[in-house]
């Protein structure tokens, strides 16, 4: 059901993925999978496109969740048996413009807690709103990644008032339990802050882990707002149509009523896509999973044969590995990858500024690739 | 060439113009129009979701220009004679998220002025990015709509740095001339303040006028930033990709620099039908512009039998007509319009707070179409 594509297939579909490298270079740096659509996704595409829905997205239906809010609510109801009202589904471009959209309207002009290593893009997101960013940074030492719970009580009692929560975690690969996202919860309630919930990769839990969404707490849903997208599970990220999900009704209003220029770039087929993947795409999701979930394990073995110094913790969700590779000693890693085994990793200092030896490894592509991409890596680290 | 949609297509395709209003309304707000997409614009985005380009864009040849930069710089030299470097094109979303871009990054934080009535969602733009905004109103009395440059000139002398221009203008209807761009210019450069230009009504310019861009005048390289697209023309503004034209190379840097999160989020899909577009689009467009041409001839002879108090400026370009219809004596024409006529106009208030007894009525639909409305608009509004 998962159809690979062939390497020519992947240069014409994925330009930035792998338009941005040399034809001998093995691209497996953006979250971006190496896989075709899933057949439901492109039907309902090609039919808007032949149908010439090209224009402005239904800006009027906007205040109850239209067609896009009924789809996101069953998805939720059927993954993860969390029922939300459709209404509190806004459309907004995408995860990151979503994130600055409501750090703008909704959060207070005051610092803004980010969990570390992090998302590259969003390192930034609080500098363009404004705001000082203040980190929770994990010890690559750390056994497992978690969330400082003593540091966030010190970050918010000091005067932040947002958190920017990614969950399931890029980069740290963690699917956060029940108990460590109430912990969370009692610390913000605690000092009346708000959270974020970046939850773009909730489709992408593997088996062994399980997604609970923020909102889903009991006593989240006035002071949070999950962003969330099938664009990262089904490979559509360039077609536009991220959602947040807000519960709160003053919230809401807030950024219903917000200027247009604020959210109104959001595109039709990027709503397609969504409905299309949130109705139709469990089986197809259900084989991701599986081929994730076996790309995982072979990962662990090539690891072990190829990079014996590489530490990983367990990767609970998301299609990418965060590797320690400091036991190899490169203080960067990705650069040493790309010149000397013509392979493109994500370098670990995107994600944290001034992290060395470390990277992240996307392995949302074909066994024969990744065992390549492994072995290349192996030979350029090793 | 133009293929008009039916009532039925329509309401698919354009879930923001026809999905707004109940069945029995004749939609005429919104500028998108009734015709079905360029038959290369239609085969270029088959192709590309065949392949399945959903994915991010190409950020890393965006410094040259890439493919877009080329199809825009023909486009732009095939019809106004207009040289451009390649280099000089950025995509970016939309022609609005453009704007607030080039505002955010480039011009000084102090007042920005706007010619007035105005685009509505683009008289938010200068408060969301933090400004001041100070109007050049047009009289509704004014035989012709034009800027007026003294009073640009008194409001840049009194700290004003950047004028949001529009041209050809919407909802003016006015292709601004040589003599006058270049009146704008000179004052703009005597006090070293910027101009954004937004072109996007460009390739929309009727017989009878000529779009000069407003780059293409000397002198203006170092303070002027125009923000293009194909959407406009090529009823493709869903699709999220429009174009800053930016020829000094410090401010290029200064845009190219700028964190991912303030401009990340153009579709692939839109790049794909911007080339086409700008490639492939000119026999349609040429037909376009003819059917155009016909309807406001059409516009013309209607307004003379069912609403002969309704004041129109020549309309020079888009396809948006400005109606003065305060000698029907109604504040809200629109309101009325719709109430009784069945017929959903813009109201004039939206694009000047305050104005009374203007609406603005969009002839891209069938001649027969444009007969019923104005027929409807008679019989409400006379
Ligand atoms: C945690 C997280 N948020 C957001 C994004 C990007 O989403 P978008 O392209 O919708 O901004 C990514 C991409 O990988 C991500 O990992
Ligand atoms: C002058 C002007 N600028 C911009 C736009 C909208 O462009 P976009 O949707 O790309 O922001 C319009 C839409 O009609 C317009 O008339």
């Amino acid at each position: 059901m998962i159809r690979d594509y062939t390497d020519e297939e992947a240069r014409r579909a994925l330009p930035c993925k792998w338009g941005s490298v040399d034809v001998d270079v093995l691209p497996a740096w953006v979250a971006e999978m190496d896989f075709a659509l899933a057949p439901a996704v492109e039907e309902a595409l090609l039919d808007a496109v032949r149908a010439g829905v090209t224009g402005y997205p239904a800006f009027d239906g906007v205040d109850d969740g239209g067609e896009l809010g009924a789809a996101y609510a069953g998805f939720a109801a059927r993954h993860w048996g969390h029922e939300i009202d459709p209404a509190w589904v806004i459309p907004t471009v995408d995860v990151t413009a979503g994130v600055r959209f409501v750090l703008d309207v909704l959060c207070d002009p005051a610092p803004m807690v980010m969990p570390v290593p992090a998302y590259a893009p969003q390192l930034e997101v609080a500098a363009v709103t404004g705001r000082e960013r203040v980190d929770l940074v994990v010890s690559p030492d750390a056994e497992r990644a978690e969330l400082d719970l003593d540091r966030l009580d010190a970050l918010l009692a000091a005067g932040a008032r947002t958190l920017l929560l990614t969950q399931p975690h890029n980069p740290w690969g963690r699917v956060f339990t029940r108990a460590e996202l109430e912990g969370v919860r009692d610390v913000v309630l605690r000092h009346g802050a708000r959270v974020v919930s970046d939850e773009i990769h909730a489709p992408l839990v593997l088996p062994g882990a399980e997604h609970v969404p923020y909102l889903s707490l009991e006593g989240t849903a006035d002071h949070a707002v999950a962003v969330v997208a099938a664009s990262k599970a089904f490979n559509t990220p360039g077609l536009r149509c991220a959602q947040l999900v807000v519960p709160d009704p003053a919230a809401r209003k807030a950024l219903l009523d917000a200027p247009p220029v604020r959210n109104d770039s959001w595109s039709p087929l990027g709503v397609v896509a969504a409905v299309a993947a949130y109705t139709d795409g469990d089986a197809w999701l259900a084989a991701l999973v599986e081929r994730l979930d076996g790309n995982r394990a072979l990962l662990g073995r090539l690891l072990a044969e190829q990079l014996p110094q590489a530490r990983m913790r367990p990767l609970e969700g998301t299609f990418l590995a965060w590797l320690d590779l400091r036991g190899h000693g490169h203080a960067d890693p990705a650069a040493v990858a790309l010149e000397r085994g013509r392979v493109r990793l994500a370098p670990g200092h995107d994600y944290q500024p001034g992290l060395e030896g470390h990277a992240r490894l996307n392995i949302a592509t074909s066994p024969e690739r990744l065992t390549r991409i492994v072995e290349r890596l192996g030979a350029a680290l090793a």
